[in-house]
């Protein structure tokens, strides 16, 4: 099979990997252990849905000079080989003997000090993709080496996106963008809400999806109970509000934006808060500057939902975006992550319309020094309606 | 919303619930803690596609006694409160400051006496979807209660599936089955891979999958270089033997299995070599009984291509399926796990067909005390060839 793998040229994960010994340096870390799917593409490029199966653990080390190596199955040789990366060991997985244990041992020995400290992310937002015992046991036979956390020298680097990074998100979320142009085709009043999921699923992969990692969404009258539950088979009916939310991957970027339609005429009620959900995110989007944390957007948004009348609600109000569905930092009241030039974001403003129901809008944007560009074509002001 | 994301009736998980208790009797065990999505799914019924965001931890404890307690972020207590879980308690997540660490200490301590054991899977084929510092910080709030391994709990539960989660895999099974029937519809010589892989995704969805979380692949004269890399926009051409490998998903329940096809005559060596897979595996299927153990199957397959003048190769050559797609045990020389009746397993022989060139053939089965029983349709013994 041919080159393919790569996704960006090297020299983008090079820059990765230089920003990341940059602050492995300044937090005196010898070595940053990687277990995620999403991490370990960031440094490599290698992009596989294989992560899927739970059996086997992939270990990508980057030391705080030179270049990283990665610890993996066997069965994914081939493909690491396409990558930039040129230190690949590995073993045939699953082993229940020694399931990759010992060779991360050697490896990561190697390559720190005795007195040395391993990082691997352990804050909010982060798990570790790797058998619990396996863990104790590197963690024991690395002593006298530290094993410290690595959540801030991997999410300060992986939060600000490459020029290269934000034109793939831009990409996902035009073909979600086109996908959402045409529910029309597929929703009315009628038409069983799972079958319209499964065929909005289609229709993204007819845009140019190469997967569809995440759809939600909800049908009803003057909103929704909840956002992330599976489709009813139950039919739409007139005076429902229908809201799709997706993630879809393009050459493993992802988008993150829902759509609102109408079956037949919507309620004042509905229309009313459409439109102060509209007019929040126009105000965040004229008022977002980099130096602002996290939790200003969380009271950028409220306060512009409560001008319109409107009574914020839905959990978190937006978040990071890229190589997962969500990144940190959370538009929450209590994180005060800086933003910066270069984050990709969601603004997910939520209003309550009745006991057990809320109305959702989100865009995606990228952060310039300048202010918020949007990366998802601007949903209508108006709530459209379907017949 | 309506009351559908139950999947089973309340009996068939409180089935799952009393044989982990009586698995965790055994083993001194006071309370099992669950964190990923299979096993929440298992025990609850709580299914949503929410858990492709990484920003929250989802916990469930089955105390040795009682029903199970779900603690978990209050955007999922709706879904949560339609399933048979009665006792749930939230907190709003993501929290930087306590993400949900006091609620689950507080649980889990109520449950568990003061020298009892808390058991979370930590072996072969399991992680744990937190974040470390937190299970630091509840290990240490724990004791003198000990945090133990239940990884046999839990696979030795799980790994037996009921009537009832039989057909949903037969179910998935039937949906791919039919949208493998239709690849000649998007196949052929001059047809982009790429583009192939999105579309068959859309007939697997039109065929009835709720999602498809896996499709992976290959293409190349006489075999490909490996089945887990993402598709090449090259098109295809005669002499390509193409395969298509899907993990789609109904009700939350996972099909995988493959097929190939030749674009063009095929070769000789193509064959002969899918000829000698599919006999290896018609071997199996008729040599399978409860009592053997998983690395019996590896002999079996491996002894049955050798005699069909085939090299086995391509990693281990099946293993479980169900709620994910792949579970264990491993058809490998070292796995022993027992095979018993009630056991979903796919057979994946594999054959190497030149340098860095091998072809592959799998079926899915439930295993009965009177032998195998196909659930995937029997793939054709003839390769066949699309124009």
């Amino acid at each position: 099979m041919p080159e393919t793998s790569l996704i960006f040229p090297a020299a983008e994960y090079r820059g990765r990997v230089a920003r990341l010994q940059e602050q492995m340096t300044t937090e005196g870390v010898d070595a940053l252990l990687l277990t995620t799917a999403a991490d370990v593409f960031y440094v490599t490029g290698f992009l596989t849905r294989f992560w899927e199966s739970p059996a086997r653990p992939w270990f990508v080390i980057v030391p705080v000079l030179g270049d990283p190596v990665a610890v993996i199955p066997s069965i994914g040789a081939p493909l690491m080989q396409r990558t930039w990366i040129e230190q690949i060991r590995t073993w045939d997985a699953p082993d229940p003997e020694d399931d990759g244990r010992t060779l991360l041992i050697d490896t990561l020995t190697s390559l720190v000090p005795d007195h040395g400290h391993v990082a691997l992310p352990m804050g909010l937002e982060t798990h570790l993709r790797m058998a619990l015992l396996d863990y104790h046991a590197v963690r024991s036979a690395l002593a006298p080496r530290r094993v410290v956390d690595g959540t801030e020298i991997l999410q300060r680097v992986r939060e600000v996106k490459s020029e290269a990074e934000i034109a793939k998100i831009r990409s996902s979320c035009a073909i979600a963008g086109r996908a959402f142009d045409r529910v029309p085709e597929i929703a009315g009043a009628g038409r069983p809400l799972d079958q319209l999921f499964r065929e909005f699923q289609a229709l993204l992969l007819e845009e140019g999806a190469d997967w569809v990692s995440y759809l939600a969404g909800g049908a009803g009258l003057e909103g929704y109970g909840d956002v992330i539950s599976p489709a009813p088979s139950e039919p739409l009916v007139r005076g429902d509000i229908l809201m799709l939310d997706t993630g879809a991957v393009r050459e493993g970027y992802f988008c993150d934006f829902d759509r609102n339609y109408a079956i037949g005429p919507a309620s004042d009620l509905a229309k009313r808060t459409h439109e102060a959900l509209w007019c929040a995110t126009q105000t965040c989007l004229e008022a977002l500057r980099p130096g602002m944390l996290a939790r200003d957007v969380h009271h950028i948004l409220c306060d512009a939902l409560r001008a319109k009348g409107a009574t914020p609600g839905g959990g978190r109000l937006g978040h990071g975006l890229g190589l997962t569905l969500t990144e940190w930092p959370s538009f929450t009241p209590k994180d005060t992550t800086p933003l910066r030039a270069g984050m990709v974001l969601t603004l997910e403003p939520g209003a309550i319309t009745g006991a057990d129901r809320i109305l959702v809008h989100e865009e995606n944007i990228v952060l310039r020094d300048s202010g918020a560009e949007l990366l998802s074509p601007r949903a209508p002001a108006e709530l459209p309606e379907l017949l």
